[in-house]
């Protein structure tokens, strides 16, 4: 039994188990423990019976049981659990074996935790997981970064059990990202995406049930049909899913659902990253404030009595508004993955990854929940210039907005005079009229700075970096 | 000599030297250090010559100089400077001496620094100064917390010092905060609300210079009228000024400051506490997004030379437009104001601080950056009811906002339509349609959450705390 098994695994909840059997599918032996060892029985007498699985007790066990280079995937919760399970592990393995933590950890601690199992002597993953439980199950998006030198051994494991896309469904979506805590970023980015995507939805939803009083069987129709052109993505899918199903009674399900939104968290740490970094992702952040708001339901109900508004019907024609709709969204996710790229850059530049962006776009081409026929044309961008500042200078994306942004206007135009909230959709228009303005009100904003505090300012008409104060109180017309 | 001090001031930058320029000035003597001796000397043998001031060379003599209960006030720049002074000072303190720190300093360390000052048998008190340098010297706003102790002894100094409003000139704009970090605390939220603010009167800026093409001569005009009646504050006055300072060569000075903005970083801090209290602060990071996309300079230039745009001009009427921008800055100060507070009493909640809302409003009547008639209005609102969940709910401000909406709506419709990037105006209305509504779609939301990733919801005719998981998948109409 010594020696016999090609992988482990350690902490059997339903991500585990999944990533557990997929990597059993593929033709290898996986060694399994659990701290309770219960859950680890139920387990092997389980979903794993028949199957090449040993079931471990202890890990001492779970060690003896891999052959070296051992390559042991930890999926406890992000936090110290992680932590402990690297210490018990450390006095167990052998020089050049591999611990990978597949959980949604903070990046930080992956940056700690590499350079801390490499002092150890051993070699260290943070792998982005994405996908859910069937992803994990039937093919999850990889994200793979830590010690180089782990990827070569990972490599074969990894790009068989992870989801494949591309003409001949051969392309993984699993590639390597980048050192230390950069596969965790990266997999931070996705979810923040995801976020905006979400909210992107829902507001489009908003606009077509309370502007348009479409029913749910009109709105499987209109994510069925979106979901056939350039927004074609596993989100779509779902939300046209969802309008289908019923309730025991034959009610539809969606309009039992609470409007009170949670969140794990990885919005909140990709905005505050964002904000320390200096990139506008406006689009997460108020994906994640929309959240925040939605949770606040008690305050809502107790608003919604006295607070008034317009009434949301819209009185223009229906059809060509589902169509705005739909183009006001393209264009908002457009945005949206224009400032996530734009993180990823400036996070790069900040802990010197060397990160491939088109990669990165192919990474969640399959498997994850952001999985769209629109990445390849990020691929593309990023193939055919690996510097793009942004994603919108690219001709490809620049264009689509342009086509699209007289819809756009129209529909955030619309959604202010009758009243719908629309907070990602007014960002992303918002952030694409203030990057292609050569000048924005700021010059006003410096003005005021150093009119009351004396911060000073650059000037127009002399180089970068010379600053000049102006004693703006003396200088004043007399205002009296 | 020795004893003789009333007041003891570390630090002498100018802020430093205004504010025992202003102590002094009360009737008190006053004993100054700096770490480099000769910006002491060079203080005591100008602007301070001939007053009641004590030039030390050390702090041992600084400490001796002063009377005891000893109270001597850090100017320095925030973080480990401020730890380092404190730790030279705590060896030559008595017993309930009061160290203040007068710094813009992140709430957390005053939390920290005034458990360990009050361990070692002294009092601390974090004391947010608001006013600059012109407040600092003739009247700034001030925010003490810390050590509840501290407070009698300083109350006579600071308030004697600090801004004074009210009919008759008597109410100082100085009150006791609460303990530990609440000073600094409210002071960043201070800062935070300044950054929307700013970024609001830059929006309404953009709208009347692109939108309408009123010239520096009119904007002067504009906002000397608004200085007159619902926006009468500093900033608008302020703004007023800017428009008429001209440059050497008869050129207005407004359109030579470059549009960079820069930031010291409190309306971050706030954005990212915002996001960890899970309450929904969109102007203000707004407001830090559009200063980080103004200083992406050089990316704007080359995305306007390709992305395109409509022409801003509108063509509506003129007079009535700059009262419709009026109104739309009103309604969005009125709920950026309503999120700061909602922040500051999350933030008293989680901290246990026993915060006074109307008097926070008061704090910042005058002396400070945000100073403003408007701030009678809040204080009036929390004290007829001190536990309101959100101004919003305010008859007063509730009338406001419903009496502006109609206005706000259309220049937030117009500024879509015009390609003017008004992200504040844009993200004030959005939170003002979520909050005033019973349902938001973000049961959307968390049907697409338990569908792809089981996160369970809470359903509208179930009580709150009750989960539930629906097999969307298996429940979904057949796509095919």
């Amino acid at each position: 039994m010594a020696d016999s098994c090609d992988f482990g695994l350690i902490g059997l909840a339903v991500m585990g188990e999944n990533l557990a059997l997929n990597v059993e599918s593929r033709g290898n032996k996986v060694a399994v423990y659990n701290r309770t060892t219960s859950v680890m029985e139920d387990f092997i007498n389980g979903r794993a019976k028949g199957k090449a699985f040993v079931g471990c007790e202890t890990l001492e066990k779970l060690v003896e049981s891999c052959a070296t280079p051992r390559k042991i995937m930890i999926m406890v919760k992000a936090g110290p659990a992680v932590d402990a399970v690297i210490d018990s592990l450390k006095p167990l393995l052998s020089p050049g074996d591999i611990i990978i933590d597949g959980g949604n950890t903070y990046y930080a601690d992956t940056e700690r935790r590499t350079k801390e199992v490499e002092e150890a002597g051993f070699l260290y993953s943070g792998t982005g997981v994405s996908g859910g439980e069937e992803g994990a199950l039937l093919g999850p998006s990889l994200m793979p970064g830590g010690s180089p030198d782990s990827w070569p051994i990972l490599k074969p494991i990894f790009q068989a059990i992870a989801a494949k896309v591309g003409p001949n469904n051969d392309i993984p979506c699993c590639e390597w990202v980048g050192p230390r805590g950069a596969g965790h970023y990266v997999k931070m980015v996705h979810n923040g995406i995801e976020y905006g995507d979400m909210q992107l939805i829902c507001e489009a939803y908003a606009m077509l049930k309370e502007g348009l009083g479409l029913s749910n069987d009109e709105l499987y129709d209109v994510f069925a049909e979106w979901n056939t052109g350039e927004l074609d993505s596993y989100l779509i899918e779902i939300t046209r899913d969802i309008f289908s199903v019923k309730d025991e009674d034959g009610s539809y399900m969606v309009d039992k659902v609470l409007d009170r939104a949670g969140a794990k968290g990885t919005g909140k740490w990709m905005s505050q990253l964002a904000l320390d970094l200096g990139v506008p992702s406006t689009l997460v952040t108020e994906a994640v404030y929309a959240r925040g708001l939605s949770s606040r339901k008690e305050e809502r109900v107790k608003a919604s009595k006295v607070l008034k508004g317009p009434s949301p019907a819209y009185s223009g024609d229906k059809k060509e508004f589902i169509e705005q709709v739909r183009q006001a969204l393209y264009a908002s996710k457009i945005v949206s993955y224009a400032q996530g790229f734009v993180q990823l850059q400036a996070a790069a530049a900040e802990h010197d990854w060397p990160l491939n962006y088109g990669d990165c776009a192919m990474l969640w081409r399959g498997g994850c929940i952001i999985r769209a026929v629109f990445l390849d044309r990020i691929k593309e961008a990023f193939d055919a210039n690996p510097k793009l500042e942004n994603l919108l200078l690219a001709p490809y994306f620049g264009e689509a907005v342009d086509k699209a942004q007289d819809a756009w206007r129209h529909v955030v135009s619309q959604a202010a005079l009758l009243g719908i909230p629309t907070p990602a959709f007014y960002t992303a228009l918002a952030y694409y009229d203030g990057f292609r303005r050569e000048t924005v009100p700021a010059n006003l904003l410096q003005a005021q700075r150093d009119y009351f505090g004396a911060h000073t300012y650059e000037r127009v008409d002399k180089p970068r970096g010379e600053m000049f104060h102006t004693e703006w109180l003396d200088l004043r017309k007399d205002p009296s």
